[in-house]
């Protein structure tokens, strides 16, 4: 017998169909011994259509704090329905809001990060033989004030409370049925991971791989917690993520990540004045614009080439912050290029060493494509190249660096399927 | 400055618009200086809505304590877009939901009663200068469960609260616009109340008329709370209900007020042994029909003619649970008569005098309807009546107990709208 945290999201909820054939999964989790506390978040579409009621309402952008009061209404909703639908199945369950299981969040609305989970509740009912149902994304400040926790808020949620509770195995169910060495739509022979580490997955997760939320996977790092990404409408084995995987020796190169559209700026002849390159930041970064992937180039008589990605989306936001400080600090001409994308292979095993970047760069090379910038980290390789090639550009990298070949150990069991 | 709760139903925050109009009505009455504290209902058809999505997860009746969470969402969604909706319009304002506002309940659920209201948060609130929502038609447990309240609990919510909190003024606002002698849709000359004593208010609501729920009224007269029924869509004066009404003396009849279809059931030759008679309004109360109006005839060798009143709804399970104990109970025959109305007088000055019912007898016979059953209280005469002239009877009483004459008082502000 296992103590599992199980989570579903809103597309796994969408309907009442959709909750009955969860219901039946966590009905038969439960048959087979384990304690089960589930985390859901809201069904389908609702968080969309309180935000839409919400713009009805107010046009200017309404109270955050009113806003979580009205949103987590969503999870609650998907949670009393659910576990109507376990006692359908003549299962005992029982749901909790967020409150109610204890979830305890700083008072940053939106966006709240959990402090602590006081799980006496949540225990009580496990040992009374009930099912846990508890709404995912939500918290309760010190002050009795209802937070969410904002993006991938149902997998922190999921992941938290299985460290809280010492849970043997978190199960992350979703659309997919577990992580890819690269995107299945693009390369054929993507192969989906039978284990990966935590610092891959964070990569991976980083990178573009939107199958887990990278701040749950932080919190899973931190915490030890053993997760499973698996799919909630098959019974396929999902993808292990732990803190060392059983075959890391011999494997370099894990998977292949690509990310949104972005785009390459650069502020020529700028003074390299700390101060100047301080003004920079600090002007995008009160727009809210991030800034990815800095360079610095040879600095020729007390100047410097200056250059940064941005969001593709940021990127005319990002050209008049620029000019506006233009005078300010002195850069000589704003350059930027658009159409461009970061890829990435990642891997625990070494690497970024110079050997793997190498026959990167000259992979990428022989496709014709140009690279922008160069990054690296103890686990991953990162270019930022035109994006017109980059389908072509991931097949080349996939087979290179042997995600292909069927003998490779952590792929075996893709046969099965 | 007075301390005001305001009460504002389902439908009339039924959508974005009705809620921004609603706010607009709010913020006048905090801008002519009061302190407000604002109850909601669930927006129009939210609740059935929610029903309905409950009967497609499961056939059998759900867990009512699982109801209770996927209900209470309902109000916490108003009172998040009515906050919001005060923002826009520069207010200061605060949601809170029923445990928010320390509105402790039994663990009845589905129909729990307010033991009593931690208030708190809801004076802080005030006391910054907050207009404060709470979600009506709910509450927590000491063991912080959600629970809701039932039938009529907003209109509960809003009158416990405004015990709680000492309001000078608890107003319900409704889609009509306050309290009248009878209905309106029968006899065109019925009055708007200006005011009506509790024990009227209590006949006259649990007589059918729908504007403010009995457990309110009772709950405003135990705790001695002055309510106001007025309109939510337009500014007209209501109807004060309260303690003592000012022109008590000379006013004998305030209204008249009829019920919904009901059955009349004689058990003809029945023993009248208490036992027995216990045994048949037992069998009755296991099946939930309630039994009103019961009389007992004279006895003759030890038996006698018991009847009552049923809803014409509850007609047949009444028979049938009839027949099976009829052995037991040994009545001879069993005779009913079905389309049956009841009519009432109310009014607080001695409406039950032998004068009054004298005319109210003579008044019904003479439309050449019959009586079947007349009972009396302190403050009101009810009897009942053949339905099939129920409108031509009510006209009737109106004229006769002078409730159409316009110099009558309390009707004064009737011809201003």
């Amino acid at each position: 017998m296992s103590l599992l945290v199980m989570k579903y999201g809103g597309s796994s909820v969408g309907d009442a169909k959709r909750i009955k054939r969860v219901a039946r999964r966590i009905a038969d989790r439960r048959q087979e011994g384990h304690q089960c506390v589930v985390v859901v978040s809201a069904m389908g579409d609702t968080t969309d259509d309180l935000i839409e009621l919400s713009k009805e309402i107010a046009e200017a952008t309404p109270s955050a704090r009113e806003m979580d009061m009205l949103l987590s209404t969503g999870e609650q909703v998907s949670v009393a329905l659910l576990s109507m639908a376990l006692h359908a199945l003549g299962e005992q369950a029982v749901s909790l809001t967020g409150w109610q299981a204890g979830i305890r969040t700083e008072a940053n609305h939106g966006k709240a990060r959990i402090i602590d989970i006081q799980a006496d509740r949540i225990m009580n009912a496990l040992n009374q033989g009930r099912i846990v149902i508890i709404a995912g994304f939500q918290g309760v400040t010190e002050n009795g004030e209802i937070t969410t926790l904002g993006r991938g808020g149902s997998d922190t949620t999921a992941v938290a409370l299985a460290a809280a509770i010492r849970a043997d195995l978190c199960e992350i169910y979703t659309d997919v049925d577990g992580v890819y060495s690269t995107d299945p739509r693009i390369v054929k022979q993507a192969r989906k991971l039978k284990e990966i580490s935590y610092d891959e997955m964070l990569e991976m997760a980083h990178l573009g791989a939107a199958v887990l939320h990278p701040r749950a996977v932080e919190c899973a790092k931190q915490n030890k917690v053993k997760l499973v990404v698996r799919s909630s409408f098959t019974n396929h084995e999902g993808t292990q993520v732990k803190e060392e995987t059983d075959m890391e020796q011999g494997i370099v190169v894990r998977g292949i990540a690509f990310d949104k559209p972005i785009a390459h700026v650069s502020l020529l002849d700028m003074p390299t004045n700390p101060s100047r390159l301080a003004a920079v930041f600090n002007s995008l970064a009160n727009d809210d614009i991030d800034v990815d992937l800095i360079v610095q180039g040879g600095i020729r008589n007390g100047k410097a080439d200056l250059s940064f990605t941005v969001s593709l989306a940021d990127l005319e936001k990002a050209k008049s912050v620029l000019y506006h400080i233009q005078a300010d600090v002195g850069f000589k001409n704003l350059e930027t290029h658009s159409d461009l994308v970061k890829v990435s292979i990642v891997g625990a095993g070494n690497v970024s060493s110079p050997g793997l970047a190498a026959t990167m760069f000259h992979t990428i090379a022989e496709t014709g494509v140009s690279i922008y910038t160069v990054s690296t980290s103890e686990i991953k390789i990162s270019c930022v190249i035109e994006g017109r090639r980059l389908h072509e550009v991931i097949r080349s990298l996939h087979t290179v660096f042997g995600l292909d070949e069927h003998e490779y150990v952590f792929v075996t069991d893709v046969s099965n399927e």
